[in-house]
């Protein structure tokens, strides 16, 4: 029975009216999540119906050229199903409707003539809210910054907002995102700034604060005395694609672990918050996150593993080595798969590892957190025909096929005492209608309402940088004695020899990527 | 993952020779119950291939009639769709082979000459193992077990047992409980004795030790901490059927509550025993019925609600009010429905009701166990939009559709914070080839092979009748005062109105019988 009918339940209100500029209008994220998402916003009436959207950037558009460069975009992946549906299906006369609110600036945003155009759209626009959105190279987050205070477009006057939304990566290491924080904070106050990280946006995500905060069910067993160790895995099977230029810079490492997978880690390790508002929350996350054990650079190492990946095959495909792709240096010292186990050392934590993977071509595309409990004492069983005892795990499944499931021990039918692995499952889309969405709708909308809760603050960052500053320095010294420790790995395949090697070293293994999960794929019943 | 592939696993043994003799084997049980179930062991292989059974009762049989006579009847319900399986279908040949084991005595066994008839038959048998096993009605236990006893039937030698299969009811109240167990400890050795609770067979409820001591998970929260109330429903959708000569002497109560509804009370509350052997489970067991709080009949008879059946609807037919039935008297005073409150006071369930209730032609067939957590802390969610914590459930279901479900909350998709109670289930038959079984099976195969766990010892007989003591007096004396409280209830509901009010006043709810459980059952999505 849901908690209220429809009746009772109100409607979400629409965010106040504001104007959008989005900065890197031409990019692919614009067309691939923004536009779709601000489009799903205005088929539910979440946004003003007056709010305009003003896309800069160097391309030669103007209004009518952009949104049909943007209709085919959006139209063609909606017509393809093997696409993640960003939107079901593109309806004509409503993307005609919105459309009309979709205007081109171009310009260079580093030349300040923009901000003065900014100014006038503003003032033309009948209301005085703005939201800078930087869906630019993150070179020029801190110009952008600098350039809208000079410009004075950061000033709020009475009731009315100006916010920055500044896309990832915030910064490539501790000292570098320092120094982001210290330039945008020069121009504006933490209120004004929505560091985004998408994978805030995943229902699944924040579902986990649900789960372990509105039921009694989680939190009696969330901690060391219970669980044995946590594994967060983020799994892709596609390769380096279009991103290459960005991705060789990057690597699986800078690409995802400060942000998505210790967004993932926070909020499954952090302590309840006192109240779910951005405070409170922002804080936990903070805290847990500097609770990590600041590895030495030798200990970083010995706690990681890196991978590249060669060629290999996926589903039954033939598929080229990250060397081989286009747009990648044939010398390229960039990983693709890094597994890592770092410590928190609080009080629920303290002796629970962390094992984080993340890797590209691997065999399934899955990001789950695996949590793996203590078995239950055997010296009950002495007895029986049980001879060992099997750990509980929980999955906390966040794409695809959310959900969760439990493993756990049932009697097997019979006349003597034996035991088999079972499931205990919950499906998302059992539930609820999944509405088809990018996960920026949500972080938009909070944008528009002045909800910072999903977006990270300059602390988080920081220490989630912190964190893996160790690891950074083992490989920078690696890559300047040649020593590079980046071992291959066949395309399809979960990773380096390294990778278990990380984990087997502790007695323990990696829950299979991709496993089924579900009552629907139950184990073989075993007869006597 | 199984803990054993069928490979690996061995095979179950099967027991020892022996004799069985069956006293009372011209009733319902035995056709219905215990000759499906050894035909059942026999194709398992569990029993050995020489072991005897011998019928014992007035009719007027020879082997060959007795044969015929259980053929008949299993034939014929094994045939019959509607029939609780108990025998999938009946294989000529092998049916052929089973009944030439099966042999007759005809004789009184109040008479001294039936128990030189066994001598001779087991001394015939060549071997010296035997098992009686008392189907007849209660009044004749006592006398069976001095007649065996006098006859120097229980007295073991060397290597080879006796043993004695007490069916229900074990006595009516304490005092006749107690003086059956003085009867029958008089001529034999507690560990002789198999007093059996076919609940106690089934294997959802051995089940519950499984899931709560093989698996970590349960035991933190399974507690006064965590644990509001506790509730125990065993709803039938039959009346009384052809058992109104036994049943209305005997009522719901009686039938019901300090057997089955004590045995689940049992399971569910238990400490967790040393090992899983007879005599820690059997302690644990005792300890926990004996920690239930000694009512005063004042008490008693404020803490529970009696009902008795009218005439009413079920599946959209007219069904007659129990006064109406067969072979019941006009002025029965039985109640046909039971609910009572019991505490149970030890340090882990203190302050936590125990909720028990049981009926005929109530509005579904139903046994389950609900156990009703307390919500999370509201505080924490004081400025969203979620209005009030809902509780988590976690029902753990006997029958029909053997499994467990947690209700939790989850997160409704969408920008705003607001929850849905979703299911979490584990359904027995998804992950295990249920055979057709009777739950008797598992009994004898236990008695066979010499396992007393899933059996009644004489305390927890006797700690059980000892917590229904209370309602007993308190009903015994309104009957004598004419202040009969029985309220009528119509079939096809869920018992009276004192039954709800009974729960009500301490601000709770029964569970509703039969309700949809599993995730295949979603609550409505609802939408924003």
């Amino acid at each position: 029975m849901p908690n209220s009918t429809p009746a009772q339940h109100e409607r979400t209100p629409a965010a106040d009216n504001t104007t959008m500029f989005i900065f890197g209008a031409g990019g692919d994220l614009v067309k691939r999540l923004l536009i779709p998402s601000l489009y799903n916003l205005d088929r539910d009436q979440l946004i003003d119906p007056e709010m305009q959207i003003v896309g800069i950037d160097l391309a030669e558009y103007d209004d009518d050229a952009f949104r049909a460069h943007l209709k085919q975009f959006i139209a063609e992946k909606a017509a393809d199903s093997h696409s993640e549906g960003r939107i079901k299906s593109l309806d004509e006369s409503r993307w005609a409707e919105f459309e009309q609110r979709i205007h081109y600036l171009k310009g260079d945003f580093t030349d300040e003539a923009v901000y003065r155009q900014i100014e006038d759209a503003i003032a033309a626009s009948g209301n005085d809210n703005a939201i800078f959105y930087c869906a630019t190279s993150s070179r020029f987050f801190s110009n952008i910054a600098k350039q809208l205070g000079q410009a004075g477009l950061l000033t709020e006057q009475g009731e009315n907002y100006r916010r920055l939304i500044v896309e990832k990566p915030f910064g490539h290491d501790l000292e570098s995102a320092r120094a982001l924080n210290a330039d945008l904070l020069e121009v504006m106050r933490e209120d004004q700034i929505y560091r985004i990280d998408h994978f805030l946006g995943k229902e699944t995500v924040q579902n986990i604060l649900v789960a372990r905060f509105a039921n009694v069910l989680f939190e009696p067993f969330w901690n060391n005395h219970y669980i044995d160790h946590i594994q967060i895995t983020a799994a892709e099977t596609v390769g380096v694609e279009e991103r290459a230029a960005f991705y060789d810079k990057a690597g699986a490492m800078r690409d995802m672990v400060p942000n998505h997978l210790f967004q993932l880690l926070a909020m499954v390790a952090i302590e309840p918050p006192a109240a779910f508002g951005a405070d409170a929350l922002r804080s936990e996350k903070s805290k847990v996150l500097g609770a990590i054990r600041p590895w030495t650079p030798e200990e970083a190492a010995h706690n990681s593993a890196r991978g590249r990946y060669e060629a290999g095959q996926l589903d039954d495909q033939p598929v080229p080595g990250y060397l081989d792709e286009d747009g990648v240096d044939a010398d390229s010292q960039t990983e693709t798969f890094v597994a890592m186990k770092v410590m928190v050392d609080n009080w629920r934590w303290v002796g629970v590892p962390f094992y984080l993977r993340t890797g590209k071509r691997m065999s399934a595309r899955d990001t789950e957190i695996a949590i793996c409990f203590k078995p239950a004492p055997y010296a009950q069983f002495r007895n029986t025909d049980v001879e060992r005892m099997a750990s509980n795990w929980l999955i906390i499944q966040i794409q695809p096929n959310e959900g969760m499931w439990f493993d756990f021990q049932a009697k097997r039918p019979g006349p003597e005492l034996e035991m088999d692995t079972v499931k205990m499952g919950f499906a998302y889309k059992d539930f609820f209608d999944l509405p088809a969405a990018t996960g920026y709708e949500t972080l938009i909308y909070d944008c528009l309402t002045g909800d910072q809760m999903l977006f990270q603050r300059a602390d988080t960052i920081e220490n989630g940088w912190r964190a893996v500053e160790p690891f950074q320095q083992a490989w920078s010294r690696e890559s300047t004695t040649g020593e590079n420790d980046i071992e291959g790995y066949a395309a399809g395949s979960d990773g380096p020899d390294g990778a278990h090697k990380l984990i087997q070293r502790d007695g323990r293994l990696w829950h299979q990527v991709g496993s089924p999960t579900g009552p629907g794929v139950a184990p073989v019943p075993s007869g006597r």
